[in-house]
Parts: C-alpha cells; sequence; structure tokens
C-alpha cells in the first residue's frame, strides 16, 4: 500500500493510519475494531444518520450565533450537515450499532465525517484538523451524552410518524372490511365456544378501534420524545457549554427538523433518564399484543377449508406447499405475529438496558436505540403488509356463516327473552339430542312465526347494543 | 354429618351439598374443586371485591330503574353489597385467584354471596333461591364479561391510587434530601468513571424528578382504566341486557365508587381487549425499571465504609450479618430491587396473557387481574419503604466528597475554560503519575488563585448549568 | 401490656420487646417492620422451612463432630429442628419471603426459632441466650451466604420431585387416550389449514411425548441443584468454619435429606452464582410452553358444539355462561394456560435477579426462590388438575372426524401416488369447485376401489411414518 | 427491458416473470413480495444456507439410493448443494429472514436454486423444469416441515460450536488473569458491604468457572439439536415418503456434516415440537446472565480512577470522552452487557414463538431461527471481543488493593479466632471512630505480633477454603 492511500491521524493512545478517502477517522477506526458484534453498521439507521446531522447543524448555528465558531466554518460544517440529510456520506457511518461507550462511537464517526467534508469544503485535506477538528469545532459545546440522546429520540420521532401512518392504512383496510361485512350474520365465541351472534364487520370493526387506540397511545408516547437534553453536556450541569447554547441549539435543532422540541426541566435528570423509551417500548409491546391477537383470529377464522371454522377467506399470496396441492396459507398473518414476538422481546431487552444505567448516564442506549428502531420500522412492515396483501382482499363466507348462526345451540340466548326460559332451554336440550338447529325446530314447534324469527336475525338487530324489545 | 350441618343445590351438573352457614353455593363450590392452583382465595384481593360489589349494587339498582327487578328484591342486594363493601362477607371469596373461565367463578361467587345474602335479609334461608336467584336476580342483565372485566378495572384504580400516594411520598423524600444536600459538592460519573463535578442534592433531585415524571405517566394510565364495557353482556351485543341498562348500570357505578367512569363506544372491541391493562403494565415496569435503578444508586454510593465509595450512609434497620460484626447492609434498596424484577416479570406475563386473547374474549383475565394487582401493591408498599426506612435517613459524608473533587483528575474538565488547555492537560498528566490532588497541583502552580477556585468549586456554580464565564 | 407478655432482647440497633411466647427474636422482629412487602411469610414456603431446618440440624451435628459444640446444646437443637420438620413452628417462620439482604433476615428467623425451641428442651426460658445463641451457637460455622442458597437448593429438590411425579400423571393420562383414540382417524392440520390425515392417537401421544421430554430435562436441571456450597461461610473462602466442616456438614445433610449432595468444587464461585437457579427456570419455562401449547391444542380441537372444529369433547365440570343455558367451557386448560404465562414471567423476574447479583454475592436470592416455587408449585397443580379434571375425561366425536378424512381435499395428497398426479389435481379442483368430498369423487370415478381406499384409510396405515407401497 | 432479460415460470397463483440470470424462481419471487421486513435476505445467514444444501444433498443421494431419482440428476443437484457449501450462489439465497409460511419460502428459495444450477450443470437452461423440477426432483420425499427445522439445527450445532470455542477463549484470558493474580490480596465484598478479605485471583477464577460451567450446559444442549425429523414430511406420519427414506437421508446427513445426528423417535412430536430451541434459548439466557454479572463486576471493580474502587486496570481501547481529557471508559464489557441484554430479549422472542404453536406444526420457526442465530453469533463476538480487546490486558493496583484490606473492619472478622471477639468488637469500634486501620490498631495494641498478622494476611491463608487453626 502506497503512502498516498492512507492519512495518519492521532489520539491518546497514539497513531493509526487511515484509508485516505475515508471521512471518518482514528476514533471510528478504533471502533470498528473494538466493536465487531454485529456486522451491522448505524449507516442502517437512516433516521440516525440524519438526525445526527441535525444535531451538528443546530450545533453550529448555535456556536456561531454565540460567537464562539467562525461563521466560514460553521458554514462548511452546516452545509457538510445538510449533504449527510440528503443521503450522502451515509456511508461512511461505519461504526457497529452495538457498541460500548454510551454512543461515544456514533458521536465521534459524526464529528470526524462532519469535521473532514467541511475541510474539503473549505479546500483543505480530510485529515488536516488544525483547520477545523471534530472535537473542537464540531462537538464544541457538546457531548456524546446529550448528542447521542438528542439524535436517537429525533430519530425516534420520524420512524413513529412512519408507524402511525402505516398503522391509518391497515386501519382503514379494517375499517373498510367492517363495512363490507355489516350485514354478515355470525356467531360470536367466547373461549372459542359458540356464544351469542354477531355480525361480521363488528368483528371487522373491533379490529379496526383497536389499531385507532392504539395509534392514539403511540401519539401520546411520542410526546414524550420531544423533551430533549441538548446543552447538558457531560451530566447534566452544562459545564463548558456557554450560557444561551442549550436554548439556542435547541432552537436551531427544532427548525432545521421541523419538531415541536422543548428542553427537559432537570439536565441532570433527564441525562440519566431512558423513562421515555421504556414507555415508548411498552406502547410498541402493546401494539404488538393487539396486532398478534388480530393475526391469531384472521388465521383461526380463515381455517379450513373442510376441517376449520372456514367463515373467511384470505387471499392466497403464495403456494402454500410443494407436497399438498391447492394448500394455501395464512403466510401475511404469520410473519405479522413474529414481528409481534420480535417487539416483545425487544422490550424486554430495552427494560434491561434502562434498568442497568448507573449514576449520572445510562451506557447502554446504543442496544436501546437499537431495539427499538428494530421494533418500529418492524412494526411499520409489517402494518403495510398485513393491510396490502391480506386484509384488503379478505372475502366471506356469508351463507355457511348465517347457517352456522341457525343452527347454534347459542341462538337459543337471542330466543330466550322470545319463546321463555322453559321452552329455550327444552330446544336447546333437543337440539344437542338430534344434532338439529335451533331456527328449525322453533319454526317447527311454532314457538315463532318465521317473520318474527328473521326479524330478530335481522343484521342491525344482532349487532345490538341493547336487546329488541320482547 | 346432619342434614343440618349442609343445604343441596342444583346446577347443569347435578346436586351437591355445600355446608348450611356458606353464603356461596355450588357454582362456587365446584369452581375451588376445580382450580386449587394457588391456594390463594380472591378474598386476598379486597379492592376487587370491594369492585364486585359495587358493580352488583349498580346492576341492582338499574335493574330496579328499568322495572326489570321488584323493589323489595333491590334494596336486599344493595343492601349485602354494602356489607360487602364494609368489609364484611369478604371471608365468603373463596373461589382461586387463578382460574380459568375468564373470571365466571368469581362472578358467580359473588351472585351467590350476595344472593344469600340477601336471602337472609328478606328473612328467608340461605339456598332458597326461589325467592331470589344468583343468575335471574343478582346477574340479572349482566355476563360474566362484562361483570368481571369492570370490576377489575374499578379495583385497579382503587389500588393505583395507592400507589400514586406512596410515590408522592418517596419523591417528597428525596426531594427533602435534594435539599437538605444541596450544598454538598461532590464527582458525578458517567460509566462509572470520575467525570465531573456536581452536587449531592443535584442527584437526589434527579431520584425525585424521575418519580413526578412517572406518576404524570401512571395518572394518564389510570385515566384509560375508567372505560368500562358493563351492558356489553356476553361479547358486546348487549343481548339480553335492555335498552338503557347499559348507562344506567354506568351512571350507578359512578355514583357508588365517585368514579368517572365512562362507557366504551364500541362494546364489542371493548369486551374483547386488555389494551389498558397491558398499557398499566407498560407503566409500572417504567416505574419498577427507574425505582431499581435508583435504588442501584443507593446501594452504590452507600458502599464501603472502607473499601467503597462511602458517599451517603444509609440508616441501618437491622444487623447486617451474624459473622460479620458492625456490617450494615442495604436491606431496604435491595428489597425494592426485587419487587422491581417481580412487576417487570408480571409484565411479561400480562402481556402473554393479553395476546392471548381469542375472538370475543379474553379468557385469561384471572391472571392479569393478579399480576397487575401484585405490582400495584408491592410497588406502593416498596415506595413507602423504601421513603420511610432508608431515604429519610440518609446522611451524607459531607468532607469525603469534597475532598474526593479536589483530588480528582475530572476537576480538570472544569478548570479547563479557566487555565487554558495546554496546562489543564499538563496538570492531569502530573495528578496521574504523582497521585497527587488536581486542586493542589493548580494552587502550587500559581495557575489560580486560591479565591478563584474556591469561587469555581461553588457549589451553585458546580451545579451550572450553563458555565460560569472565564 | 404486663412485663410477663414480652420478653426484652437486644441486639446492635438496641433494645426491643419481643412476645413472650414467640420463639422468634429481636432479628425476626425487625425483619417484619422492614420488610412489610408482599404479607407472604415464609411458613408458606414449607419446603422452604423443612430445608433450613435440615440444615441448621446438619450444621449443628457437624459443630458436635469436631468439638465445637456441646453434646448437649447440639442435641437440644437437633431435637427443635426435628420438630420443625415434623411441622411443628412452622408458624414461626414469619419474615416476609420478599426481603432484602440476601436472606439474612430468614436465616436469623431460623437461628432464633431453633435456640428458642432448644432453650425449652434444656429447661430455660426462651431467649435466655447466654445459655444458648442464636449466632454463637445455632449459625456455628456458617452465615446467611451459605445457609441460605443451600437450603433453597434442598427445598427446590423436593418441590421438583413433586413436580416430576404431576408431570408423570399428566403424560399418563395422556398417554392412556393416544391408546384408547388410536383408531381414531382425522384430519391433520398445518399452520391451521387442513394438511393430511393421521389418528386422533397420535395428536395425543405427541402430548404424551412432550411432557416425557420435559420430565428429562427437569431431572437433568434439578442434578445442577444438589451441589451446595454449605461451608463456604460469607464468600466462600470458608473463614471462620474449620477444617473439616463443609465436608461433615454436607455428609450430615446428605443423611438427613437422603440427598446426594455435592459440595462445590470451587466455593467463591458457588457462593455469587444464581447459574443453576437460571437452569431450573429455564426449564420451567420450557414446560410451562408446552403445557400452554398443548393446552390451546385441546381448546381448539374442542371448540364448538357447532361452529368449531368439535373433535374431542372435554368433560364438563362447571357451568359454562349464566346467561347461555348449556355452554361448557374449556376452563381447566384455561387455567393451566395462566399458569404457564406465570411461569413465563417467573422466568424474566428469576433472570433480572440472578443478573443483578455483584461481587461476592447475589443479594437478590429471595425473589428468585419465591418466584422458582411459585413456578413449580403452580405448575404442579396445573398438572394435576388437567390430568385429572380434564384429560382424564376427553371423548372424541369420531364419526364427524372420519367424515371429515373422507370430506377433506387433503386426502388428496395422500392418494396421490395412488392414483397418479393428473387424477389427484383434477378431483382436488372438482372437490374444491362442487363442495363434494374427495373419497366420494374417487369412488365414483373408479379411481380406486372401496376396499383399497379403505385399506389406504386404515388408521395403522394412516399413522405411517412410511407410507404405504403403491 | 428485452426479453431475454427475463424468463417466464409458472405456479398456483399464475405466470410471473424472472431474471435470466436468477438461480431462485417465481416461488422465491412471490415470497420477496410477500415479505418486505426487515431487508434482511437468508443470504445473511451462511450456516442456515449451507445447513439447506446439505438436506438437499442429503434428500438427493437417498432418493437416487432408493431408485427414486436418476442418477443423471441425483448427481447434478449433488453437485449443486456442493457448490452452495463452497459459498458459491449463497447471493442468491434472498427471502427475507422472517416470513410467514413456517420455512416454506426458504425451503422453495433452495428448492428453485438447486434445481437451477443443476440443470445448468446438466446443460439445460434455467427454468427448464421439466428436465429437472424444483418441487418433484429436488423436494422429493421432502415437505418444507421435515426440510427446514432439520437444516435450522443443522445450522445451529455449527454456531454454537463457534460459541463453545469462544467461551473457550474468554474462560482461558480469565483463568491466567486468576494465576496472574493469585497473590494480589483484596477485600471481598457482599451486598457492596466491606465484608472479608480474599485474593483477586479467587475473584477472577469465578469468573472462568462460571463460564466453564455454561459450556457444559451448552454442550448438553446442543446434544439434543442432533435430534431430526427428516422423514416426517407433512406433519408426522411421514406421507409420501418411501419407507428408507428418513433413515438413507438422516445417514448421508450425517455423513456431509459430520454430525451424529439421529431421527426422533416419534415424528409426529418432532415435527410441532420446539422444545429443543426454547431449551438451547434457555442456555444462552443463562450464559448472558453470567456474562452481563462478570461484567458488571469488571465495570464496578475498574471505576475511578479517583473516585471509584479502583482495584483493577481495563486496558484504554478508545478515548473515552471528547470533553473530559484522559477519561478511559469500559466501552468493551458495556458493549457485552449490551448483547447480554438483547440474548435475553430474544429468549422471551423465542418463547412466545414456541408457545404459539398449534396442532401439528409451529408456524413460526423463522423468527426462531433468527433470534437463535443472532444470540449465538452475537455473544461469539462478544465473548472474544471481552477477551482479547480486555481481560487480557487487565491489571491490578496491588498495593492499594492490599492497603484496603490492612484499613478495613471486616478484617476484624478474620482475626476474631486469634484475638477474641471483645477484642475484636472493641477494635472495631475504634477503627470506625476513629477511622484508622483495623491492622494497625491491632499492632499497636500488641494484639498479635507483626509476624502473626502477616501469616494471617498470606494469600494462600486468606484464600481458604476452611480457616488456621488459631
Amino acid at each position: 500500500m502506497t503512502a498516498a492511500a492512507h492519512r495518519s491521524e492521532h489520539d491518546l493512545l497514539g497513531d493509526r493510519d487511515v484509508p485516505a478517502d475515508a471521512y471518518w477517522g482514528i476514533h471510528t477506526l478504533r471502533a470498528t475494531e473494538n466493536f465487531p458484534i454485529t456486522g451491522t453498521p448505524i449507516s442502517a439507521y437512516p433516521h440516525l444518520i440524519d438526525a445526527l446531522a441535525a444535531v451538528k447543524e443546530a450545533a453550529a448555528r448555535a456556536n456561531e450565533e454565540l460567537g464562539l465558531l467562525e461563521p466560514r466554518k460553521a458554514a462548511a460544517m452546516v452545509e457538510a450537515c445538510r449533504e449527510i440529510r440528503d443521503g450522502k456520506l451515509h456511508d461512511q457511518f461505519v461504526v457497529d450499532v452495538i457498541q460500548g461507550g454510551a454512543g461515544t462511537s456514533t458521536n465521534m464517526n459524526a464529528n470526524e465525517v462532519v469535521a473532514n467534508r467541511a475541510l474539503e469544503l473549505l479546500g483543505h485535506e480530510k485529515g488536516d484538523y488544525p483547520h477545523l477538528h471534530p472535537n473542537e469545532d464540531v462537538n464544541l459545546g457538546q457531548s456524546t451524552n446529550d448528542v447521542y440522546p438528542t439524535a436517537v429520540k429525533v430519530a425516534t420521532v420520524f420512524a413513529v410518524r412512519g408507524l402511525l401512518k402505516a398503522m391509518a392504512v391497515l386501519q382503514d383496510a379494517f375499517a373498510a372490511k367492517a363495512v363490507e361485512f355489516r350485514d354478515v350474520l355470525k356467531m360470536g365465541r367466547t373461549q372459542l365456544q359458540d356464544a351469542v351472534p354477531m355480525t361480521l364487520g363488528q368483528e371487522f370493526s373491533a379490529f379496526a378501534v383497536m389499531l385507532d387506540e392504539d395509534r392514539s397511545r403511540l401519539a401520546e408516547a411520542v410526546e414524550l420524545i420531544h423533551e430533549i437534553n441538548l446543552g447538558a453536556t457531560a451530566i447534566g450541569t452544562g459545564l463548558n457549554a456557554p450560557a444561551g447554547y442549550a436554548e439556542s441549539a435547541r432552537r436551531h435543532l427544532a427548525d432545521i427538523t421541523g419538531l415541536p422540541l422543548v428542553t427537559a426541566a432537570n439536565l441532570v435528570e433527564a441525562t440519566q433518564d431512558c423513562g421515555a423509551f421504556v414507555q415508548m417500548s411498552g406502547v410498541l409491546k402493546r401494539i404488538a399484543v393487539k396486532l398478534s391477537k388480530s393475526c391469531n383470529d384472521l388465521r383461526l377464522l380463515s381455517s379450513g377449508p373442510r376441517a376449520g371454522l372456514n367463515e373467511i377467506n384470505l387471499p392466497p399470496v403464495q403456494a402454500g406447499s410443494s407436497i399438498m396441492p391447492g394448500k394455501v396459507n395464512p403466510v401475511i398473518p404469520e410473519v405479522v405475529n413474529q414481528v409481534a414476538f420480535e417487539v416483545i422481546g425487544n422490550d424486554v431487552t430495552i427494560t434491561m438496558a434502562a434498568e442497568a444505567g448507573q449514576l449520572q448516564l445510562n451506557a447502554f442506549e446504543p442496544i436501546i436505540l437499537h431495539s427499538l428502531s428494530e421494533s418500529i420500522t418492524h412494526l411499520r412492515t409489517a402494518c403495510l403488509t398485513l393491510a396490502e396483501r391480506c386484509v384488503a382482499g379478505i372475502t366471506a363466507n356469508t351463507e355457511e356463516l348465517r347457517a352456522a348462526v341457525e343452527n347454534s345451540i347459542g341462538l337459543v340466548t337471542a330466543l330466550n327473552p322470545h319463546i321463555g326460559y322453559t321452552a329455550a332451554t327444552d330446544i336447546a336440550k333437543e337440539a344437542l339430542a338430534s344434532g338439529r338447529g335451533v331456527a328449525e325446530l322453533v319454526l317447527e314447534k311454532g314457538l315463532l312465526p318465521a317473520e318474527r324469527l328473521a326479524e330478530l336475525l335481522r343484521p342491525e338487530v344482532v349487532a345490538g347494543s341493547g336487546s329488541v324489545r320482547p
């Protein structure tokens, strides 16, 4: 390798060669050697990279405003940050996502990339740090301990927005089916046993309502994420950050991101606390629980075709089996179930990482970032996939569903107020013994005229709520 | 056994003898035989028993109001319910807390106790159900599927109120110490390494703020618990509940409990959904995480007395060791840690139970009740114990703490803007090599006058936020 | 209160009055005040109390053998321990199960009860410690840090034995059904979709085999629990325990309990390590997972009666619903599911407690004891209940099951090698389009003679494994 | 795009264009569209790809042996499989790792790649399936339901072997330090409070022993993974697999992989059961728990340098802080902690996925594969990183450690048998009151001659086990 292929950089531990074309520097190099854990670089988290660039830009603007940074340098750094947010240089963010050091390596990777790109913009060579320094200029007035959590929060807000939209898409898909199936009569079940009649529209409406509630909870949780600790520096005392810096940096960051960010009232607490992440993960887990329950129901209702409930049909999206011709499996709900299990596991990971924080800092935010990001992203793709490749194409076996209601013993419960408890019980017994249907027996015995029975089984009557007067 | 010792009761499965003096009946008897799981009867959950009685009273009042129940019967049932809420008859609630059947056995236990006590009040024998029937009168217009979750919610609201109070007590204890220690200078730490100075008051203030935020989250989560599904009956269609019943029952229940209860907009969804419990448990887990982190810190800061950090002293509450004379252990924070671990485990249990709900009902609410109740109750006792037996008596080793700051290399960071980067680095190196203190060296070398150094180490300066101007 | 009602005791913190008739003393008193957490005393864990008594007896015998304890005192202490193991004095074990101090309060409760009962046996008053002292005599050569984990292990071994027996009962119940149902033909399902034929006996056989494997894993895990650290004293260096003590105490404890106990090779490691408990809990979780899966299947297979799979009937053990006459719910599998969720949550609790151990000791063993004990005990009652109140009474709907096979499209897969792929595909298509059964179509088209089809559907042929030759 | 750029393929759902140069076909294409979940293709799991190729080769050999496959075709398929195992064609494995369908898409991706490569080797075009068919030839006698779990097991065995080696490396690193530090006297701690003396060698020895025990557990757990269900086909009845196939395929797979694989005794059970994966994950969690505890200790022992325990020094591997000059953080233990939290969360994911299996199959094995693989791989890199970048370079502050012992009150416990209880207590009191050291006071008061004290503090004496005779 020729000398031109590398430049030499220096840190506390000594000198190292860095590839000449790398925008990252010696701190990044050491970090890649120290953390060969997952093989996944932070560039795989584009929201984080963009957020880091936004924070660095905000800091540069604040430092310039406070007279701590030459306008020329500040301008170059701002430009470098914008390039990053335009999607350039993402490949220079190479440190492993799971890393020790509370995110120091991620912050230093950002400092080095911004510095080296700004140096170029100023007409210098990469690595020519006396002209613009990763620590002294790019990281001026900052610490990993305020930069990293702030960037994670900004990244999370943007990721959650994507999830909220995907949930709305899925909710709409369920709601459309609720309308489509509003006249489809079926047996409701409790504890998997036949209970009382309802409409299939009500069943799908419940799926939609669950998502609606979950979206409200998620929107609440993301509010908390808007509270940042920029300006806290190392432990929240703001040491080495000048008066006015925290407020100026927050204002610029809000401006750059368009987010209504607020600075935490108690920066010491804010710097060590991971409560907002735990809350967010708890809400993601809640979403996962209910999404999984809905998918379990979809799989159950579409079981069959002959030896199952066979109430609805999921659209076939791929062949189900190589050895069983014609078999179609509920693969889309199945993949959503698995994402749900992953999110629930991630919640435990985040819980443990948050609990392990000590004294003035939580050193384990990188795994929190990773797990949170994974949960949000996978829930988003899962919701869209479920909406588009499954729910939108669901059809109902209307005739069979109605027949099941008329045949069911549970119908007796609904007829109870109209034919009397004694007659109802007799009908139930006879139906059980003979295997015949309740509707059939009621008509045969003249307990109700056919029109009255039909009236009682009208979907809008069955749907309740509040019974028909006897 | 003489005839007088028992009465015979009948159900779907046949006849059974019930102890003559039992207020519970045949359904309860079978449930105790079917669920010999934990040995813990539901009477161990007094909030639940009171809530069940409140729901039964509300239903009786609503049914009377709607003309479905004779005033005489209604009055007797209301009286029986009030006795229960006065703490009488709790010992008659004997079914195991972990039970199959979605709470049916708990509901039937309540129906039977109310019926038999009401029968007595009306001058009848226990078991004389033709005069007042557990199902037909006490459970009129109801189903386990709306009664049980409604009672669990009312019970949870009252339990959470107790927890909120206990958290306030603990927060106040921490806040009092934050004031007491506001002038105690100490080294802040990140990643367990010496970082920069702060005050011990700031450290305790962070504990207080965490609790304050957690109380806000808990108060939000308990709001959601006020939404009930009373009137939904079996699956949310309100089958067999007359028009007006849901609203009347809700109004009476709100009146009896003093809670601003609301009826869910979509009763089918509300009957199958456990989202509010998952949310609540997620917030309890968040509280546990931060409480555990605070206790970890207390144990760490009080480690020693010689070979530890020895910054603070926890009040001795019992002898620490039989073989090590004079050893005092941090037993109170330790017990709080354990409660936190329990709450975090319970969250997983609740998550799994919620996810396992199928179609129109979640049959696993009993374990949700149990786990939620345990988490809330134990967090409450843990907070009170921590406040009263530990935090209130904490003292600081003020001299040692100040000496550590003056001796620390980390002090250099704070002096950096005042003595210049080069001098600061030199001092740091010399301090590390010689083992001497930074303050001592700075004074010796005349880098700062003693008064200026003293000024920079004034607690209010150290506490920041925002640095002193050079 | 008269003087006679109390005696005064003294410890490091001062004097306190103890009820005169209490066998416990001042350390226990303080512990009950310090830990008002759960309200559940350790007496609720009888295996633990017996194990503590066994350890104390073993220590007394070892100390006597080594000449450190007068035979007269030793004899009185041994006698007191035996009374405890005979079930006497259990009510004197009053400290809360969740406690700080790594079990010190439990150990001191035991020391005080043994001392006071021994004093009585020697003709002294309770509290007359100069004659026989809780610490100096009962705890001689011991520390909480070796006594408590040793007692927890002995208690766990006995609890696990009970679970192993209960699992065998359940396994036998499933195996009996496997035999009973060996000729019942049914459709197998993958992903809830009809797959290929099998026998109901195979389905129940799988439940039995799962339990058999789980019993093997549990037996392996309990082996590890036989390794104790008695003799380690405070941190494993055996400080203040005389040479020969560890071996003598182990030998006596093995003799008393009948267990093949071994002393850990590295006592420092053994004193801080909770690996064997984590392993045990992991295996309990595995059992829970599979038990829950089996119960899910039982509930699914018995769903109906009309609008479900309706393959099997669970015996009715209680009325299912107050408002739905004749409804019978799968309450026994449901309660087992809930125990499984609890065990899985407990595993997370145990995991966190184990991870939180620091340096030479894990202070959180009390919550490990509690959670482990709960998991084992509840799994035991759940297995017995499932065996006796559910599995033993299960019946099959043989005719309907066979009809479903003949009607199923999945049958085509089985006939494929016998009628050719093209014919099979045509039959499948026609069956799907017409709603008719595959068997019926095959016979109608003369693709197979009736006897050959019957042969191919013989249960032993269907059961495989390895297909019939074409 | 020209016609030459694509080929057309057909399946149950119709025709689709596939890139002409793709070795995968229409089933893979649909799967990539159906599961856009994580963006991580299965090619990121090289052990799985190799295992799939091994299974396909074994099946081809077995089918040839049984006369079901032409030798020419079999040879081409075997060759294609070998190329895959040589690392070629891995990029053709493009389906998302989290997928519905129980692994069908992974199996079909393998079938298509093997078929198309074999076609090329036979001189045909890719897609010319009449000559060699992905289902009819490559998947002959197989089902996803036996192929996928078998491949996951083979992959897991190889991954675990890598982990076992990494754990041995870490164990050796700890053991080397145990020897190096065998004469370094230090205070042992319980509950973070000074307890009694020990050696630093003992502390590191405990870390090594924990790993040794964990390796034994892992080796046991991986044994269970050697039991496969190849030959089970769809549900374990072996339908459509000829007699002798299961045994032949197993024999060839054992031969190809060099693993002592066995066929499960009950294939119906084996096909639906995930017990071995749950067990494996439980053991990985155990490893994580103890690794995390060890890292917590390392971070604690190296806390400081001035305001911490400062017992050991971790080698600096990167600069710790941009604003705090000279700060070195324990970044390597911190990253290992995070991997541990991830593994513990993955265990919950795997638990939920295993519990969710229904009837004859668990459809959620893809997330089990993903989580298990992640846990094993990250634990491996974590162990190696910890060994090489941290443990190997740890040094001890021997003088300070010894001084702490001589200064500690806990020393009294050790001297108790030698100077008597009364003198010991007096010394302890005086030391506490005066702040002076115990050793100093003992010598000053002439309670022990200096040589005797030195003897009692000799490392081999302190290390125990079993005390020195008085």
